[in-house]
């Protein structure tokens, strides 16, 4: 008799997280039995391919979780907020995009490369996947704390569009399509002029000829919410609760790929030697670090891969126990669908259930 | 009897900085008498129009520099190595915005806001302008300084295009003309693929909707020269010789004013309403922190302005004696031109000679 293959659901198909997904799922191994894709009532009822078959998006709704063993969330907040905890009380292991439960005390927040163990203990039926900006850092960060003890982080990202999703991307290419061939980026303000009159779309500031350091909502004394989001993330998922992380965060016209650029401390001194070594063989991890010859990670040379690309590693001049790195990771994969999709299958092997 | 008023010289009228120099001295008060635009052979001969004036722009050479009390270099490295010590030996002070000098011993580098009094003493007859780099933040890092006792400088750069002259700016439009409305920038190095055939440019990896971690040229142990010029150049100016730095130079599709993500850390605790009240009085600074209410600064709204913008300012949430800061300052101005500028005014004090 062969064993029953673990269904799976993937909530938010259609969404731009949920169309790497669909990619993800046609490319690995295929160890998943019923597939259901679901979406919300405005974008359910269409078919989208998976593994070579065309298959019917489902509307979200309690019956639609009947019968699932492991379902994706790749929603927003809000629907994770409702539904995660119901698909999760019909008996499915919930792996969450999304920010709603990655804070909470009875949700692990899992990255496989680092602490795949933490999967197997959800008091809450719910497994989270971290921010994609601390996705983008944390496997480099974590291969080297393993080895030197991490103590401090100081982290300023640069961050692509298609993190806020795919209307992040329709305002850059609409902003570019003002931009380009002018002369505008060049005087005072012309630029969010020209721009806020046109499409200011979902960023703080227009983003085309220019950089905007505000990602998220107000979190208090000056912060914004992904800053304290990557320092919460990276503590509990290093289980680190003292970790001192300081972040800015600032979008910049990239599609996707998240860059990082890293001032990492740790308890003992490194070299750049050992770091090396290490980034070469961790899981995850592409090291691509010969500046003079032009090797490093841009985020034209990331999207579209799986691992974190480091480069540009350097002991600080001036203390010999902390390392610079600049770190590229695509936000749509590793960031998202790829590491719940990891989550997921480390999670299959539990199945068929005794 | 009135006073002769100091005679001033420009190399590199031609130039990009030039053109914002000769905006400076027709908006700024008139305090020079003679004034020669020169250039090189290539670009010399035509007229440019300053303080309401055409002007035959003069060809470099030795006789050009007879009779000039102030001398402003707007020119590449070598130009400055070679021109430079020959128009002091004239008799001119020299104010070289290269990167010749900055480092010599015997020439002071000098930010008016930080330390005037340096100007004075130039034993080569030669004064310095930093890196454009470097006056994005100094001008805000120095004033808390002076208050709090800096200890430490952990520094991220997004900076324009500009920084490397009109290639640099001619590079991004033309790239830009190429990606604008393309799907390019979703699959791995189309963009450097497609872009890398048409002009790479002066940059090492194409820069539009992309991000490029390296400026300047290979300093060793993975350093680039920009990055070890911040650290350089910091402790010179603000006298500080063991100062720890660790800066990360990285290029963004910006046409001009570069921004600096900043983890400054001091000898002593500090509050976010003692910056504030620093930095909202401190000279050439401009506070602009209402994040919430979308007020921090962008290139965009900086670009074509003199002073340094600061934004985002927060305490270190693990270190009571660290602030994060958002700086964004105009390369071709405070960057540039606008330093040198204000080097000659406190210069032209001394003149007439007694």
């Amino acid at each position: 008799m062969t064993a029953r293959r673990p269904s799976l659901a993937v909530v938010g198909a259609t969404g731009a997280i949920g169309g790497v997904m669909l990619q993800i799922l046609s490319e690995h191994a295929d160890i998943w039995g019923e597939l259901k894709l679901i979406a919300s009532p405005r974008s359910a009822g269409g078919k989208l391919v998976v593994r070579g078959e065309e298959t019917e998006v489902l509307e979200l709704s309690e019956d639609v979780f009947d019968d699932v063993d492991v379902a994706l969330f790749l929603a927003p907040d809000e629907v994770s907020e409702r539904w995660a905890p119901l698909a999760a009380s019909k008996g499915a292991v919930v792996i969450d995009d999304s920010a709603a439960f990655r804070m909470d005390g009875d949700v692990p927040l899992v990255v496989p490369e680092i602490n795949p163990h933490s999967a197997r203990i959800r008091p809450r039926g719910i497994v989270a996947s971290p921010n994609s900006t601390t996705l983008a850092l944390i496997v480099a960060v974590g291969a080297l704390h393993a080895e030197f003890g991490l103590r401090e982080l100081v982290v300023s990202s640069y961050q692509a569009v298609s993190g806020v999703g795919r209307d992040g991307v329709a305002a850059l290419r609409e902003q570019l399509s003002v931009v380009t061939g002018t002369e505008l980026g060049t005087k005072p303000g012309d630029v969010r002029r020209v721009v806020g009159d046109t499409d200011g779309g979902p960023f703080a500031a227009p983003v085309a000829l220019n950089v905007v350091p505000w990602a998220g909502t107000d979190a208090g004394d000056g912060w914004s919410s992904e800053e304290l989001a990557i320092r919460d993330e990276c503590r509990k998922i290093l289980d680190l609760p003292n970790l001192r992380v300081s972040a800015t965060c600032v979008y910049v016209p990239v599609i996707t790929t998240h860059s990082m650029s890293v001032h990492a401390r740790f308890e003992n001194e490194v070299t750049v030697d050992r770091a090396h070594e290490i980034l070469a063989t961790a899981p995850g991890v592409v090291l691509y670090d010969n500046p003079g010859a032009g090797d490093f990670p841009t985020p034209s040379d990331v999207v579209g891969t799986d691992p974190t690309w480091v480069g540009r590693v350097r002991r600080s001049m001036d203390e010999p126990r902390a390392l610079e790195l600049f770190v590229c990771g695509d936000n749509l994969r590793k960031g998202a669908a790829l590491n719940v999709a990891q989550i997921a299958e480390s999670v299959a092997v539990e199945f068929p259930r005794s």
